[in-house]
């Protein structure tokens, strides 16, 4: 079997799932190189998974031994290192959001036309057993045409302040909401009109950083279908992802909210646990995900989700973001 | 439309449910007499409803404005009672277990026979509507032919040593069993061979008066197929009924766990409430089965459960004591 | 007992169950009168519960035998009716919506003021266990201070157009949204903004009467907090009404989407089956909320659903199908 | 980090997924050499995961540098590998049922005693999130003192009937069974009496081999507590294992029957998928019981599952067996 020789850059808490699953579930790759500022930790990380370690991404990229790259560092680096990558003719990978105004995503995307290097957006929540089976199933045809797409992110406590901070997360929309503007586009096409309204309800602080605790968009698609997508960012019982399309034959609903099989029945209660947080949820799809990537690299298949991908679901965000600023509804196609 | 004017023997805890809907819930009934050897207790709920109350039965009986007979006193008294009602040509229904004993059982048996009088066997869950659609897929194929019968039956906290008696009671198997027992007939026929074990597991006190906290029987039918009734009397988390048909083209599972339509998510928890009491379980079910019972009276229908099913369910638990007693199998058809 | 003769008027599909609910399920009540303009519906439900019959809703009314008079006729009679019948001095019982416009309603409120006379408006959520007790349970502080409030409404199939016609039905805000827009305003208080889209995504018949098929309406409430309330007359699968709280300590979510307790276990799927409409879902709580009104009248209690909520409920409706027409979000307290 | 260098004897289905395991997923673990009597087949998995291959496993367990030894060939094939492994002092693992027959895992047990080698038995269950979960809340006194188990192991479908046959598979009490009397043993003890009943209800062609497809056994305790277990081979809806300990302060219930996070909801009906099979079920806790193997070898810890521990459940399973084929009650402690 060829191996894709793998250099990965940014190795904060996603970074270091992606170290593990690179060396140890994907057989198809081999984690030659890590990259992050901070140099002691990608010693540490290089040290544990047998590859080599650098604090300079520049250097990762154009070493010779590194044949792709996955980039999931803050988001406020991707335009740069996406775009040196391409440039390196290696094939990339980026996390999402892809940046965080438009201004960038479009430079990267402008980079990716340019230079013809393979680039794949990451939106792993596309390579979930569940979402995938729910495409699958509509795809053929089983709820008929979905007119109405809702869609619920809850994460279970607040980020740190400095996380939240829209200067580096891009605020509630663009952070969560991604997600969710992207299986929207993904489930039903492109979204016309975005309302919004966003509120600091919960957690006081988060007004220090100009975040909203909890928000709510709704979509009206090219076609006049609809949409709805909620945010929290205090879920409190655990962290719940939760989809629904409905069709002209029928709906479908993806998620859960329990994590172990367990119902524990005392007097007159009957309880389970919850979804702790992303990683438990979509672990698996972490993995499919950079298998998925590692296959079409080595076999010269598309890329199933676009840098395109990643710049419309900004411009969601970011319209959504500004009618909730504004009180007004915003055209999407017009945000710039 | 014509009333049955119907007469109510015992007026404990069911039968103050039975006034009720004798009263107030079946059209096609007026409730014109109630009896109890507690005189004041029938005068007091004879007052609520507006009927005729007497501390005799057999004056309740011989009343000729009573034109049907239900029968909810103790166990012990069922045999008399239902002897003297069909003897005296009343059309009579008789609450589970027919009586504490085979022999008593078939007395009421032979009574019916002789007399040719309309008698109605109490099962309720046959007419639970979860049951009865149960009943209908199955005799409509849905699952094919079943060939494994599972029965959960818990209450939630133990009777009173009085009521647990198996002097008064019968003892678990009859008391609780008799209704997984009528229901393995109904689904699947007739029993041939029963096993059971049981112990006083939880709750000492029973030791004294000779009952068992817990059993288990596992049922072999006549044609070979199986079963299985695990009974507890300290369900603890609630009332919890559920029941399994394993048939060649699927399975059929009734029951349910939560009473109210909430969930309370709470920091890593999700819990909802419990079935309270066989009241709240089978309500709609107690209602049914009266208002079965004077349709078929008033249209001249036969018994859909017959004193028949009353003794051989009485049989199979019957056998079942013994065979926890003895350590051995039982055959049922030969269980006098 | 003192029973309350109760007279009723509107004989239609809800007037039918209420007139069965007042005959034979409310022991403090005797239905005394009905009326229906159709005199021969009147006459037909009269003779079935051995009441008088009038194709006259006045001589309803004006008969010194009606102690008290429920309103279930088409939305478009409310206001002369409830009107009438406060004036005559006698308790009124009224079903949602008050009135298709804020002026009919506020000039019921006003004869309601003028009066003096008991009214009660039919909610009838507010009466069904699963909502009391999620109410009960929010009020003892079980989920915290709630934060955002989320109702999802399904209808299985679309109605008549002539029923769906927003001149009688006061469209899908008015006819569908009412429940939730009380609900909201129950659970959280009033409501001082509403964005809301919708659109004629499957039923395409529903634009030539200018109704929508589905909706959804974001909410502010007076103090900042959100809501969503999402709508659809087209659920197909079933009967459909789930609400979320989201509280500061945990989420109360109320809803179900089964109706008979079976589980069908075939090759491959588990299935159940769905909740088939409003009146298997709310049975007991219509019930129950003529049983309050009975109760109310009789004890000189206050109505716990005013005319006010009737009002205010409506007011975001008419604020909600205006922000959808227009596209702006509208002030809710400015509507008129 | 040192490497426990594993050799693997089997190579059949599971035996593949273990040579995945031990070569992908367990960091602590190299996979260097693989035996199977199919010496192609052994080539074939040997290439694919860069071991060494043979069709002769002494040659592997003599191996030096093999450091432990993992068997999973047939059952029959048990006792002389690993009295062989023990005696070469190499670290064993050997997958359920230790033997087919008592005297031969008794010997096996003997060689563990005599060499004091290391051996771990393989029961997966112990190491299922759920399962573990569940023995941690008991043992943390979660639902007080268990006194009753249930258990339900369903397979979808029947396995071949050279599977099947006793001769190799031991019968469903020993095949399928013996995982649930192990649970039996790890949450409640050791079982002094089983009572159990079996038949060939659906699948005829197993009578020909002398197997059941399906069968129910109830255990006493040694204490008195209770227990039951059913097995069915033909589950047909799909893969399910569900357990039940009745405890004094309340009840758990391990075991769950979708395997895709989806609802489908078309006209009446709510649908998800099924658990497919073990490997569905379990892929986790094979993993997880491989590197705990590992672990303990590496880190000298004693084994969680021991010899004792396969031959007390094979003791259950063979007991029950009798008891099928007697209808006598079977004193579990004198079954040899």
């Amino acid at each position: 079997m060829t191996r894709l020789s793998v250099g990965l850059i940014g190795l904060g808490r996603l970074g270091r799932v992606y170290a593990r699953d690179l060396s140890t579930r994907i057989p198809q790759v081999r984690l030659v190189a890590v990259a992050d500022t901070n140099g002691d930790l990608a010693r540490q990380i290089g040290a544990e998974f047998d590859a080599l370690a650098t604090d300079d991404p520049s250097a990762l990229i154009s070493n010779p031994n590194v044949d792709a790259v996955v980039i999931v560092s803050p988001t406020h680096t991707h335009r740069p290192l996406v775009v040196e990558s391409l440039r390196a003719g290696k094939p990339t990978f980026c996390e999402k959001p892809p940046a965080l105004s438009l201004a960038e995503a479009e430079t990267m995307a402008a980079a990716e036309r340019q230079t013809g290097t393979f680039f794949q957006m990451g939106f792993m929540r596309r390579f979930d057993p569940g979402y995938a089976a729910a495409k699958k199933q509509i795809d053929e045809g089983r709820i008929g045409r979905p007119f109405v797409f809702k869609a619920t992110s809850r994460d279970p406590f607040p980020p740190s302040l400095s996380y939240a901070d829209p200067k580096s997360s891009g605020g509630i929309f663009v952070d969560m909401g991604i997600h969710d503007f992207d299986l929207a586009r993904w489930f039903m096409g492109d979204v016309a009109k975005v309302q919004a309204v966003g509120g600091v309800l919960v957690v006081p602080e988060l007004a220090t950083v100009g975040d909203h605790d909890n928000a709510i968009a709704t979509l009206t698609f090219a076609d006049g279908r609809l949409g709805v997508v909620d945010l929290t960012r205090n879920g409190l019982y655990g962290y719940d992802i939760t989809t629904e399309l409905l069709g002209t034959e029928g709906t479908i609903r993806v998620g859960y909210i329990r994590e172990t099989p367990i119902l524990v029945m005392t007097r007159n209660t009957i309880a389970h646990d919850t979804v702790p947080y992303f990683m438990e949820r979509f672990e698996r799809a972490y993995t499919l995900q950079l298998q998925n990537f590692a296959d079409n690299v080595l076999q010269r298949r598309p890329a199933p989700v676009t840098i395109h991908d990643g710049v419309e679901a900004l411009r969601i965000a970011v319209a959504a973001a500004r009618s909730c600023a504004t009180g007004q509804s915003v055209d999407v196609r017009s945000t710039t």
